[in-house]
Formats: structure tokens, sequence, C-alpha cells
């Protein structure tokens, strides 16, 4: 690994990028002294822009407006609000949206078309523009804001998620950074991802696509929260391409150590947003192994991590190796019920068909920790893994998610 | 409907059964007054026999056992225990279930391949064989004997759930009995389902396989606790044919009331699981309209009763119609964004593209209520419908899972 973690890094960490967030009333709960709902981030430059967006059918207006302005695969600034998501809101949706992008694009002297946009919280409700636009305008972006935008996109999380990586190569150094946010609760309402990527890499647009679509299928894509897809999904990835030289592509010196930086960065944020999972007290962590397909491998990581009974079991510490068992079985992947081994934070838990009695009081032991690692092996002989991240399901959970109403 | 429930029946309603139950010290909790953990069900003569198991490829030795019993689609008994799942035991498990069979056929004057299995209960610990003799030995089957049959099967079960249909056609009367299973905790484990069905009519072993499949997909397979399907679930249907007459297959006069009673029984039964599932308060009924085809209604309904969202919006009384949006739309069912319409309990909750905030205060109060009827247009055009049920998510469902250890 040739890149380092740059200490208190954010989306304006690259050269070329500003940032902003400040509070314009549409979120309701929460310390008014943290409290942000509007973030602005823009770039000194016309950006590579690549995004993906939720796969969820009812999506929110902001998604419709930011594929239809990444049609030329580029962007100079981001508006997002917290609060509202602008979801199920028909053609009015589709206009607040357009006049959130236009608003921002005024205050910062662009085109409506250069502006993305994102809004995260309560679904089937209506934006609150009057409110979005004087926040825009009381923004005044600078390097220094990329803390409050990380602010500004947050509902239910508990802390801030950014990140910037830093790595060189030919004498060029690159910089990429990010910030993310997860369960909402704003209004209390959905596990929402908003993930925001920076660089001043000088990146190809299709090479930034495939890298980006690569990076997240290994990150944030296993991510389990609570198995609902939300409507708003979003990561983006702006370049600014400030660090100057060649477009990087397939083959260019830095392609792979910026398609590294790129993963580190997005790995970390997720490990960051389970952990913040709503109501979360246990960080887990799910890797399989010996699949005969990357697809097997993956299916079987996410039904584990997802699984009710495995989370409830690492709430409870209690080392109930069947469960995970229950849930790879479940997930539809090919397994070997004599080859199958299960280890939870390196103790072997199942093995040769059988539960490792003499190892129950070390299993109980291990799970006593602040991350739960499952280890799965399907017993398949191929080489084919896959990692995915979620947390335990406590009554914090029904709690956020049922004692407050909209 | 030309059936009626039968007051107090179960499976032993129908003529040719008898049944019986013991407590053999297989499960370590409960109230022991009440407690039972062996089971047996056993044919006057031998039955057109049909069933179905989990789809799980971590699958119970009994369920294989039973399978394979079930070659020669007859059988006579069906031996269970409950405490003891018998899963994920390699070579042990299968010779376990098959001592198990062998133990009941002795017990009755039967051959080992006319008996079937089921267990539920904790997975990945051995089967205290000894104990399951014991209380086979113990049982001596009766007509009045269904109720501690229908006892012996519950693990965290709070309420037993039987139920008998009869009805007549040509002059001649037919009966259908069953008896189920839901969540489990004997040892804190699984949403096991377990569902035995009795009946006297005579049936072609074809057509009774067809129907059964039919009735499950629109009834237990339509049931939603939380997501983790067991490892055990077996649905049995025995037909002893003492109610005389040709056998019923397609075209015989008593076909359609055989399927519609089989459906009703199975239906009601599925209502009993979900409104006892684990930690639950509330039945949760989803029905689904205006799909483009069969799965996407089934698809839709199944999404929405299982979303964590949903469940715990019910849970809190609160009517965040939104949610319900964002799991249909992540079904992947087509739907329509303009024509989507959602209801709660009657009151119309989004329409026309907008949140009916008009009824919000109707729909708030509308939840109050022991059931929450969730009805989803997606405005596909279409006449394919579903129906699907689960329960609320309660922190009960959390302490259930979490506090009580293996």
């Amino acid at each position: 690994m040739s890149h380092a973690f740059v200490p208190d890094g954010g989306v304006t960490t690259p050269l070329g990028f500003e940032a902003g967030g400040t509070y314009a009333g549409i979120k309701k709960f929460g310390d008014p002294g943290d409290r942000k709902d509007v973030g602005l981030l823009v770039a000194r430059r016309s950006c590579v822009a690549t995004a993906l967006f939720t796969t969820n059918r009812v999506c929110g207006a902001p998604v419709t407006v930011s594929r239809d302005h990444l049609a030329d695969r580029r962007a100079r600034a981001i508006v997002v609000n917290s609060g509202c998501s602008n979801v199920a809101m028909g053609a009015r949706g589709i206009e607040d949206a357009r006049a959130m992008a236009r608003a921002a694009a005024e205050h910062l002297g662009l085109q409506e078309r250069e502006v993305l946009v994102a809004s995260t919280g309560v679904i089937a409700r209506p934006l609150p523009l009057d409110r979005v636009r004087q926040g825009i305008q009381a923004i005044k972006p600078s390097v220094e804001g990329g803390l409050a935008f990380s602010q500004a996109i947050l509902t239910t999380d508990r802390v801030i998620k950014r990140r910037a990586v830093r790595f060189e190569v030919g004498g060029r150094t690159y910089t990429v950074g990010g910030t993310a946010k997860g369960s909402g609760m704003a209004h209390p309402n959905m596990a929402t991802v908003l993930c925001f990527l920076t660089t001043d890499a000088p990146v190809g647009a299709d090479w930034a696509a495939f890298t980006l679509k690569h990076v997240a299928d290994r990150s944030l894509n296993m991510l389990n929260i609570d198995l609902d897809t939300s409507t708003s999904d979003s990561l983006f990835w702006l370049a600014s391409g400030e660090a100057g030289g060649d477009p990087i592509v397939e083959g260019h010196p830095a392609a792979r150590p910026l398609h590294d930086a790129v993963h580190a960065l997005c790995e970390e944020l997720t490990r960051e947003l389970a952990r913040d999972g709503e109501g979360a007290r246990t960080l887990i962590q799910v890797e399989v192994l010996g699949a005969r397909s990357d697809a097997d491998a993956r299916k079987a990581a996410h039904t584990i991590v997802s699984s009710p009974l495995v989370k409830t079991m690492v709430t409870g510490r209690d080392p109930n190796i069947g469960r995970i068992l229950m849930a790879a079985g479940r997930s539809g992947a090919e397994l070997s019920t004599e080859r199958i081994s299960v280890s939870v934070n390196g103790v072997l838990g199942y093995a040769d068909g059988s539960f490792a009695a003499q190892n129950e009081a070390a299993l109980r032991k291990s799970m006593d920790a602040a991350e739960v690692h499952i280890c799965v092996d399907l017993g398949m002989l191929g080489t084919n893994q896959a990692v995915a991240w979620g947390c335990d399901l406590t009554t914090d959970y029904v709690h956020i998610n049922a004692d407050y109403t909209t």
C-alpha cells in the first residue's frame, strides 16, 4: 500500500475543492449547536464526474435530476440537504430538485446543469424550497468548510464520517477525499446512504466510472444496516485534475494506486457507516472464502451480515454458530455441508460437519469485543471471496424507528 | 365457501388419525405444566403423503430422511420433537433421524419407511436420542391426543395453533385438520415453521402434491416473521381416505372444495403464525394489486411485509407511507410512480403522485388496531395480486433472540 490517510482529511483535502454547510431549519431534531442541513461542494474548475445511484424503483427526484445533469459526465458542484428526501413527490419533486440546483448555480455563478443534487430525509413530503434557498445563499464555500459539509449531510448519524487518502506516483502527489452519511432520523427514516468523493487526480471518464463501480461493489454495496434500500442512495465522485499530469486511464502508472486509494477510502467509510448504523453497538464483518463464484461469495456474505438472527446473536454475545450456517444456507450460495467451516474472531466454531463444542467458552469470550469478525469457508474449494459489513440489531434500532413519529 | 371450521379441531379431527405428545426433557425452558417436546401422529391405514421442505441448503437431517421416506408418496406416521433441530450434525444427524423414525415405527408396529420425521430447535447440537426414544415409548396415540401433539411441536410460540375445516360434496363429508408452530426459543433459535395437515379425503398423489404447493405459495410461503429461512421448515399432508369415495383428482366434484378447505386452513394457520411471531404485538397483512405479473405481486408483498422499517412503523403506529413506497420500490416489481396508491386499514395514504396529507390523522388513528392491513396498488393496470402476512418488530424480538443464550 503506497497510500496514507491524511489526518482530518475530507472532501476539500484534494486540490481545487471548497465546501460549506449551514442550518436552514429543515431538520427539526438534534443539537442546534452542531446541526446543519444544507451543504455545498464546489470545484474551482469543471470536473470529470461519475456517480452510482439507488436501484430502488421509487427513486428520489434529486437522483433523477443528477442523472440528467451527469449526461455529459462533467460537474462543478453538488448541493445537498438533509431532513427531507424529496422522494415520491411526482412532477413537483422534479421541479423542486431542479430549482435547488438552479439556486446553487446562481449563488456560485455556474450553469444549472453543472450542479448535482442530493437530498436525504423523510419520504413523500414536499421540499421546503424557501429554506433550502436561504441555506444555499448563506454558505460561503471554503477549503475549511469540508467539515461543515460533512455535518450538513447527517441525519441520525452519531458521528461525522470523512477521510482523505494521499499517494505519490512519478513524483506527483494525488489526493482522494470523501464523506458519507448512514442511517437517518431527522424525521425518523431510512438507512439512506449518501457518499461524496473528490480527487485532484485527472481521470478519464470511462476509467473513473468503471473504477467507482468496482470499488463500490466491494465496499459500500457490501454494507447492510437494515435491508431497506434507500430511495436516495447516491455515490458521487468529482475529479478536479488539479494535481496535474495526463488523465489516468487503464495502463497509467497511477491507475492502480488511485484505484487502491479510492478502495481504501470507501472501505473505511463503509466500516464507519456500519459502526454507526441505527442503534448499533457492534460492527460485524463477514468474510466468505472458498466460494465457487464471486457472486456466491458476495451473496453469502451479504445474507449472513444482514440476518436478523446473526445480528441478535452478536447483540447477545452468544456464539450460536447454527444461525451462521442457517444464513449461509439460505443465501443460495453453493456450499459443502461436510467442508463448511465457521470461525468468530479467530476462534473455530464449526468444522468437519460438527460444532466445535470444545471451543464454546473461547468463542463466547472472543465475542466480547467492539467488532465481531465472522469468517465462513463455504468448502467449495474455490478461490472466490467477499467481505460484507453490518452491525448488531439492538432495542435502540426498534426505538429509533418506532418510537419517534413523523 | 362451502366449508366451515370445526370448533376445537386439529390433526385428529379427520377420520382415521390419532396423536399424542409428552415431555421427555429435551426442552429446558417453559412452564412444566404445558411443556411437551415429543409428539406422534399416526393414521389407522397407509396414507397418501405429500410434503414441502425448506429451500435452505443447510437442511435438517429429518428433512433428508423424510424426503427419502416419501419416495413412494405414502406414510402412516410422523414423529416430531422440539428443543433440538438435528441440523448440521453430519452423518451422525442422519443416523439419529433414522433411529428416531425406527423407534416410532417399533412403538407403533410399523415399518421405518412409513414414518416421517420433523425436529425443531437449536442447530448444530446432537439430538438427545435416549430422551426422544423414552418420549416416543410414553405416548399412547388417541383421537383426543391431537392437542398434546400440537403442544409438543411448540418452542417460543405463545399459543397453540390448530384448526380443522369440514365440507360436504355429494352427500359425503370431508374434513381437513392441521397444526403449525412458528418462531422458537427452546434454545433461542429461529423462526422454524413446521406444519402438519391431515384429511380423511381420498386423494390422488399428483393432485395432492400440486394442491399443497399451490396453497403453500399463497399462505405459508407468504409468511415472514424475520427473513431467516429455517433449516427445518416442513409442511406435511397425510390423506387417510377414510371418508370414502373415489380418489380426488382434477375434475372430481370435491377437488375445488377440498383445495379451498386446505387453503382456508393454511391461511388461518399462517395468520396465527404471524400474530404469534417472536415479540409480535401486531399482525401485518399486505395486499398488492395491479401488478404486471403474479411474481411481481408476490415479490412486492413479501418485500413490504418483511421490511424492518415498515415493521417498526407499525410498531410505532406511525403512518410513514414513504417507507411502504421504499419497500415496494426495492422489491424489483414493476410499478408506476404516478399511479401507485397505498392505503392502511382502509384509509388512503398515497395516490396521484403525492402523500394524502389530509388523511394523516385518520391514518394514524386507523393504525391503533390489533391488525394493520396495508394495500398497495402498483399501478401497472394488471389483475395480478398477492397477500403476505407478517408482524411488527418490537424490542421483545431483540430480547428473545439476544438476551437468552444457547
